[in-house]
C-alpha cells in the first residue's frame, strides 16, 4: 500500500514518448492507461505520424494530461534561409503545443554551424531566435521552455549548457502569458544538469523566478554510449542523485508533472510495457518519494 | 620567415608527453630537441619508468623547460585507508616536481566513489585533500593546479567541472609560495573548458588572481571515441576556437608554456617525430599568433 502522500508524487509521473520511441501515439496512450499513469510528454513527429487534431482529441478522451510538447529550437543557423525555415517550424510547434494543450513547448537550441567555432556569436542567435518567438507565443498562449543540455552537446546540438545560462537568457524576457506564467522559462532535466557545481542555487532562482516549467528525469549512465545521445538510462542505473535533485526542484516550488525521458537503444527494443512498469517502479521509489 | 612575434609564441609550445604516450622521458626528450622545441610536460608514470634523478638530469642538461608534472589528484575516496595512500602519493608528486623543477603539479580531483551519487560531498572532500596537501607543497616550493575537467567526467574522473569552481576552491587558500605564486592556481585546459559561457570572465577572474598556473590546448573532436577520455584531436581538428581561449588567456597575463596535451590512439599510433611536427605546425597556426 502506498501512502497518500507516495501515491500524490507517483500521480505526477508522465511518460515522455521518447522513452518507448517505437510506439506510435495511440500505443503511448493505451500505455499509460493500462498503467494508470495520467500524463505524458508528446513528440512532435509522433504527433504528426497521427495527426494533431486525431492526437490532442485521442490524449484528451483518454483523460491524460499533455506534460510537455518536445521540441522546438535547432534555431542556431547562420544561412538567412535556414534561420526563416527554422523559425517557421518553431511557430509551427507553437501552434501544435496550443492545439495540444501543452503546458510549455521545450526548445533545445542547436549546436555550431558546420565550420563555425564561435559559440559566443551562437549563443546569441539562439537567445535572438527565441526573441523572434515570444510574441507569436505569447499571442498563442504557449509557453517556450529553454533546455540546457549537458556540455557534451555544445558543440553540435545545444549551446546552452547550464541552468544559469538558461535563466540569463529567460531572464531578459519579460513577456507573460494571460495566466501569469513567464512566456520563457526552464526545463530542468536531470541528465543534462546534474553535474552542475552551482545546480543547487540555480534551481531556487529558477524557482524564484517562477520559471522551471519541466522537470525531466534520466539517469547519467556508464559507460557512454557510442552515440552519446543514447546514453541515458533508468533512474537508479546511473550516478545520479535523483532525491536531492528532486527536493530542490520541488522546494523550488514545481508543481507539474515530472517527465520520465530516457533515449537509450536496449529500452527501445525491449517490450514498451515492460519499460513503462520498469520506468514506473523506479519513478516510486527514486523520485515520487521526495515530491 | 616568421616574424619575432611569431617565434615568440612558438617558442612557449610545450610537449605534453600525453602526446606521444608510448615515448619514454629519453625518447621525449629527444623529438622535442629535433624538432627545436623548448618545453616539454611530463608525467609521473613516464619519470618514474626513467628514474626521477635521471629524468630531472636529462631535461636540465638538454636544456629543456618542464611546463608541469601531470598529475596529482584522485583524491576524492571515502575510505580512510584510500584516501592516506592517495595522500601519500601526492606528496610524493610533490617531491617530484620539486625534483624535476617543474613550476606546478596539475591536479585531477577524481569521480564519485563507487555506488556514490552525492557530488557535493565528494567535490568537499576534493577540497579538503587539497587543504591537507598545501602546508607540504609550500614547504617544497611547489604550486598545486586543479584541472577543472569537461563535465563528461564528472561522475567518474574529475568532480571539479568549471573553471569557476576551480577558482572558488583555490580561492579557499591565501598561503603563497616564497616567489610570490599562490600555492594553489587552476589550469586552463582548452578541451575541458572551451564549452563554458562563462569562460571569458572565469580566465579574466583567474588573471586577477593570478591563479593561471597552466594553459593546455587540445581540440574537441566529434564523434567522441568510444574510450571518451580519447576523443581529443590535433588543434584545428574539432570545434575550438583557439585564437579567442588564447587571447583571453593571455590577456588575463599568462606568461608561462602552452602545452599541447591529445589522447587520441590514432595519434599515439602514429610515428612520434611525425606528430610532434603535425602539433608545432598547428602551433604555429593556430595558437603561437595570439599570444
Amino acid at each position: 500500500m502506498s501512502t497518500p502522500d507516495e501515491a500524490k508524487g507517483q500521480a505526477r509521473l508522465s511518460i515522455n514518448e521518447a522513452t518507448v520511441k517505437y510506439a506510435t501515439v495511440p500505443q503511448v496512450v493505451q500505455l499509460c492507461r493500462d498503467a494508470g499513469i495520467e500524463s505524458v510528454g508528446l513528440w512532435r513527429e509522433n504527433v504528426a505520424d497521427f495527426g494533431l487534431e486525431a492526437s490532442a482529441k485521442l490524449v484528451s478522451e483518454a483523460g491524460l494530461r499533455v506534460s510537455s510538447l518536445c521540441r522546438g529550437g535547432f534555431f542556431t543557423a547562420v544561412d538567412p534561409d535556414a534561420r526563416a525555415e527554422a523559425l517557421a517550424s518553431n511557430r509551427a510547434a507553437i501552434d501544435e503545443a496550443a492545439a495540444l494543450g501543452a503546458p510549455t513547448l521545450v526548445l533545445v537550441a542547436g549546436g555550431l554551424a558546420d565550420g563555425d567555432k564561435d559559440l559566443a556569436a551562437t549563443r546569441e542567435r539562439a537567445r535572438q531566435a527565441i526573441a523572434d518567438l515570444v510574441p507569436y507565443a505569447q499571442a498563442k498562449g504557449v509557453n517556450l521552455s529553454i533546455e540546457p543540455m549537458h556540455p557534451i552537446f555544445a558543440a553540435d546540438r545545444g549551446v546552452v549548457s547550464t541552468l544559469g545560462q538558461a535563466l540569463d537568457i529567460a531572464e531578459t524576457f519579460s513577456e507573460r502569458l494571460s495566466d501569469g506564467r513567464p512566456v520563457v522559462s526552464v526545463v530542468v532535466d536531470t541528465y543534462h544538469v546534474f553535474w552542475d557545481p552551482y545546480l543547487a542555487e540555480q534551481i531556487a532562482r529558477a524557482g524564484e523566478l517562477g520559471m522551471i516549467a519541466s522537470y525531466q528525469v534520466g539517469d547519467w549512465q556508464l559507460p557512454l554510449a557510442s552515440d552519446t545521445l543514447l546514453s541515458r538510462g533508468y533512474m537508479g542505473d546511473g550516478a545520479i542523485d535523483f532525491e536531492t535533485i528532486t527536493r530542490q526542484v520541488m522546494d523550488a516550488g514545481y508543481t507539474g508533472d515530472i517527465e520520465v525521458e530516457i533515449f537509450r537503444q536496449e529500452i527501445w527494443d525491449d517490450e514498451p510495457a515492460e519499460v513503462i512498469a520498469t520506468v514506473a517502479d523506479r519513478f516510486s521509489r527514486l523520485v515520487a518519494p521526495f515530491c
